[in-house]
C-alpha cells in the first residue's frame, strides 16, 4: 500500500482523490490546506484520516510515500522541493512550475534527495495512450509528419482567478496550451522552430495562442490554447500512410480513428472510469516500486522541454510572470 | 446566353468544363492551347465548336464573352491581361498570380478596359456556403473568435512537374493554402499579423507551411498547406457561443455541423452536382450582366489580400519565384 498526500484543495484536487479511489493499493492518507478548515472539509469529503493547516506538516508527516502538488502553478515549485527535500515523492499537477528555471531546481531537489519526481501528465497514461503508442510503435500510419490539435475553453474573465492572474501563473499556454504540447513532444521530442502569436487579457496573461512548432526530423506542429474560446479540441496525427484522430477532447480522448491509406477508416473506443487521474497515480507507485527516480513516459527531460517552450512562446508573446 | 473560352487545356479546365455542364446559360463556344492537339482533344471531348492552337486567337474571338484562364499559376498574369485589353471577361483560376504585383496589373488591366474579373474562388459560392453566410449574418455563433482550417494532401515528389516546379509557381500555399486562406480573408479581412514556418522540397518550393494570422478586431487563424501531407482538411470556425465546422474535405464540403452553446449539434447536408464549378461561373456571368466589374462574393480587394499574405509568407520561409 502506498500512502499519498495531497498539498492543497482546489479543483485539481477533488478530481485527483476521485481518481485516486480507483487507484490499487492506493491510499490518500493525508490532505493539507493553508486553511485547516478547508483541509476538514475536504478531508471529510473523501475520508481522508490526517487533515493538516499547513503544507510543511504534511511534508514531515513519516508515513507519506508521495505527495500530490495540487496548489496554483505558481506554488508548485516551492511546494514540490518542500516535499523532495523532506524525503518524499512527487507527483506535481502540470505545468511543473512556471518556467524552466524553476524545473531544474525541481529535478536538482530531486536528484539530490534521490526521489522520485513526476509532472502530473496524466493525459499520457490514458487507456487511449497506450493504443496510441501501440499503432506508432508498429508504424501503423508510417513515419509521422505532422500534429494538429489545440484546446481552448471559454471562460468568464475574472481578473483575480487563477486563470487570468499572472501572480498565480494565469495564461492559456500554461494551463491548457500544455497539453497539445505534451503530445508533440511525446511524438517529436525538442522544436528547433518556435512561432507564436496571442492575445492578451487586459490582465497580461494570454487569452489565445496559436504556436507553430518545427522539429528537427522535419515533423511540424500546429497547437493553439485559450481560455476565452472555445475551440474544436481535437488532435489528429499525420503520417505518410495515414492519420491518428484522437476525437474532442482529444487530451482524455475515449474514441480514436484510425485512417491508413487504401482502408477503411476505423474508429476505437477506450473509456476509462472515473476522472482518469488514476493511471497517473498508478503509474508513479510503479516507478517508485521499482526504484526510478523519473518515469520513462514523462521524464525529467519532457518536463524540461516543455517549460523551456513555454518559456520562448510566453517570451514571443510577451506574457512576464511576476520574478521573470 | 453566355460564350465562354477556356485558355489552356489542363485538369482544372477539364474540372471546369464538367461544372459549366450544368450552368444555365452558358456555352462552352471555344478551348485554345498552345497545342492544337491538346485543344483538338478536349474539344472533342467537350463538343467544343472552336479549337484554337494559341491563346492570341482566343482573345481575339469577337463571339467570346468571357475566357476562364486555366493555365499554370505563373500563366494567370500575362493570359488574364491578354483576355482583358481584348475586351473579354476574365474569370481566373486562383491563384489569381503569383504575387500582390502582378494582381496589381491585372485589375488595373480590368479597370482600363472595363472589364469583368474574377479569381475563381469557386468554394466561396457553392450551396455550403450560403449556408454559412447565412448563419453569419444571423449572428448563429455570436462573435467570431477564430478559424482552424488545413488542406493538405501528399503528392509524389516530381521536380518538374508544377506542384514543386519555382518556373511554374509550385508550393502548397499557391496551390492549397489559398483555400484556408480565402476563407479566413472572407471572416475576417485583411491580417495584420502573419507568421509561417515550412518545410520546403529539394526545389525550393515549400512542402507543407504552417501560417498563423491575426485580425484587427482580434480574431485569430490557424491555417496550414500541404503538398507531401495528408492533412485533416477540416475547417472549423470559432465564435463567443460556439462553432461551425466544415467538414472534409472543407472547401468544397458538402457536411456542415454548427453547435450553439445549450443546444444540439446540427449536421445539414449541402451536396452540389458535378464538380462544383459551375456556381461560380453563374455568378460570373450574372455579375456581367449587371455591368460588374468585380464580383461582391470575391471582389478584387480579396484577391489583393490573398496575394500581399501570401506573398508574406512567402517572404517569411524563403520561397521566391523567378523574377521576383
Amino acid at each position: 500500500m502506498t500512502n499519498w498526500g495531497i498539498l492543497a484543495c482546489g479543483n485539481i484536487a477533488r478530481k485527483f482523490a476521485q481518481g485516486l479511489v480507483f487507484a490499487p493499493n492506493a491510499k490518500l492518507l493525508a490532505v493539507a490546506s493553508r486553511s485547516q478548515e478547508k483541509a476538514d472539509a475536504f478531508g471529510a469529503e473523501f475520508g481522508v484520516e490526517r487533515l493538516y493547516g499547513s503544507y510543511q506538516d504534511l511534508a514531515t508527516d513519516p508515513d507519506i510515500d508521495i505527495v500530490y502538488i495540487a496548489s496554483p502553478h505558481t506554488g508548485h515549485c516551492e511546494h514540490a522541493i518542500l516535499c523532495l527535500d523532506s524525503g518524499k515523492g512527487v507527483l506535481c499537477e502540470k505545468p511543473l512550475a512556471i518556467n524552466a528555471q524553476q524545473v531544474e531546481r525541481m529535478i536538482a531537489a530531486a536528484q539530490r534527495n534521490e526521489r522520485f519526481l513526476m509532472e502530473a501528465m496524466w493525459t499520457r497514461f490514458l487507456p487511449m495512450m497506450n493504443q496510441v503508442r501501440a499503432w506508432l510503435d508498429e508504424g501503423a500510419i508510417g513515419p509521422l509528419q505532422a500534429l494538429y490539435a489545440d484546446f481552448g475553453f471559454r471562460a468568464g474573465f475574472n481578473p483575480e482567478g487563477r486563470l487570468f492572474n499572472l501572480d498565480l501563473g494565469g495564461g492559456s499556454i500554461l494551463d491548457v496550451g500544455i497539453y497539445p504540447l505534451a503530445l508533440a513532444v511525446q511524438l517529436f521530442g525538442e522544436p528547433n522552430r518556435v512561432q507564436a502569436i496571442a492575445n492578451l487579457s487586459p490582465t497580461g496573461s494570454d487569452e489565445i495562442a496559436l504556436f507553430n512548432l518545427g522539429f528537427p526530423g522535419g515533423a511540424m506542429a500546429s497547437l493553439s490554447s485559450a481560455i476565452r474560446a472555445t475551440t474544436p479540441m481535437e488532435a489528429t496525427i499525420v503520417g505518410e500512410n495515414g492519420l491518428i484522430r484522437l476525437h474532442r477532447p482529444f487530451w482524455k480522448a475515449t474514441l480514436l480513428t484510425i485512417e491508413v491509406q487504401g482502408k477503411d477508416a476505423v474508429t476505437t473506443a477506450r473509456p476509462f472510469e472515473s476522472t482518469g487521474y488514476q493511471y497517473e497515480a498508478t503509474a508513479a507507485m510503479e516507478a517508485m516500486e521499482q526504484g526510478l527516480l523519473e518515469h520513462p513516459l514523462m521524464p525529467w527531460g519532457d518536463s524540461l522541454i516543455l517549460a523551456r517552450t513555454m518559456d520562448e512562446i510566453r517570451n514571443q508573446i510577451g506574457v512576464r510572470y511576476p520574478g521573470e
